[in-house]
């Protein structure tokens, strides 16, 4: 089977609350809040990790990265407009809410490539085999997402922190990502987004909502991703130790 | 209001199966399959870290460890007969179950303690803080499990992977140990363990199964459960990076 294409939208326009509650601000004025994915893990920027681990996969044609409107001169003087030889990396400006985001980059993919994948800018350490691996599900099944088995005991539980039950495992999965999607498929679910009832917490929702069938990879457990100070601390703990470890 | 006492009860019976898989086998012979609570962390055996962890807190009165029956000689030799001065540390051989290794543990704990708490020997990392907080919740409520809430998206999942739905996941926790129980209330769950249909993966099921009310506490990210050589990994990072970190 040939080894179809694929354009990466990063999502990064988030301003990072929780991570700034947690003291980080470089990076930030008066005018502009921080920027969680330029925080430094490893002495570089989050998102120069996350860009590297997909520009490892000889599949992806571009990345479109979504920042904050008055980031993106900044982004593109930071980080320029290849991320390896004859692959564009583009900077555009994200929308108010995550999906919105992820519509304005589906837009200005190009129409030639068969997957998309959506990556959470700030899940840096994930790994070049598993987003092969998503690429090979979502051309065969249309939708691929990366995640993991619920290995633990779970509790339905009340605001008051009181345990309602708990709740069969077995069948659960936490959704990461890449989500990686046939481009008919993702083009589909965004044009339709505005159906959609209640919170949507992850792409793969919007396909689900259409009835179309999504697939789960097996992803690690490594691939955090950073929410506070202390994920990046766990994160740079990681990299010191050889993540990805090898055997 | 004073501090209650409790009895520390670590149930560490269990061959470590899906860890010898991964090619670990230290203190293993041809009679003796290898013990995942003896693998090195930082140099020492992981149940010497969790020891540690519970000897820094006051209340704790004594712990019983249950290890595999042909490993009560060697843990005694290892460990001792006090984690700290005055407090006694007790080796009992363990069940084929980890249910039935608790219940031998708890026939053994001294009976003038108010509250006996459950913690997997492999979860190494635990913050006395913690700890302390859920001795608190459960004198005062009967029953205190440490959790996280569930901070990412679950999806119910087929055998074939095949995405069935997104899991509302506002009330979803992750359950992790140690889950402290008044007295009474697990003497008694314990004695009714028989009565319960279906798979118990923690303590506070059998508590929740009598109708009894059982309360969550917030715990960290880091308190990791080793199952896999990975995770080892994971936990030697932290610690390296300087776990529990400050601010």
């Amino acid at each position: 089977m040939p080894v179809p294409t694929v354009s990466v939208i990063i999502p990064a326009a988030g301003a990072g609350r929780r991570f700034a509650a947690g003291g980080w601000r470089p990076h930030a004025t008066p005018e502009q809040p921080p920027s969680k994915v330029l925080a430094l893990l490893a002495g570089r920027p989050i998102l120069a990790h996350t860009l590297e681990r997909f520009a490892a996969v000889d599949a992806v044609a571009e990345i479109i990265v979504a920042v904050a409107a008055d980031r993106v001169d900044q982004a593109r003087q930071m980080f320029g407009h290849t991320f390896r030889p004859g692959r564009r990396l583009l900077f555009v400006a994200g929308g108010a809410e995550r999906i919105e985001s992820v519509a304005h980059a589906l837009e200005v993919t190009d129409r030639s490539t068969e997957l998309v994948a959506i990556h959470d800018a700030v899940r840096p350490l994930i790994r070049p085999a598993v987003i092969e691996e998503a690429l090979r599900v979502a051309i065969e099944r249309g939708a691929a997402v990366v995640g993991r088995p619920v290995d633990h005991t779970v509790k339905s539980v009340t605001a008051g922190r009181q345990v309602r039950a708990t709740v069969p495992r077995q069948e659960l999965w936490i959704a990461q990502t890449p989500q990686v999607f046939r481009r008919e498929v993702i083009t589909e679910a965004y044009a339709r987004r505005h159906d959609i009832v209640g919170a949507v917490t992850d792409d793969a929702q919007l396909v689900e909502g259409m009835g179309r069938e999504v697939f789960m990879v097996l992803g690690d457990a490594a691939n955090l991703k950073i929410t506070t100070p202390e994920d990046l601390r766990l994160c740079e703990a990681l990299l010191a130790a050889g993540w990805p470890f090898e055997g």
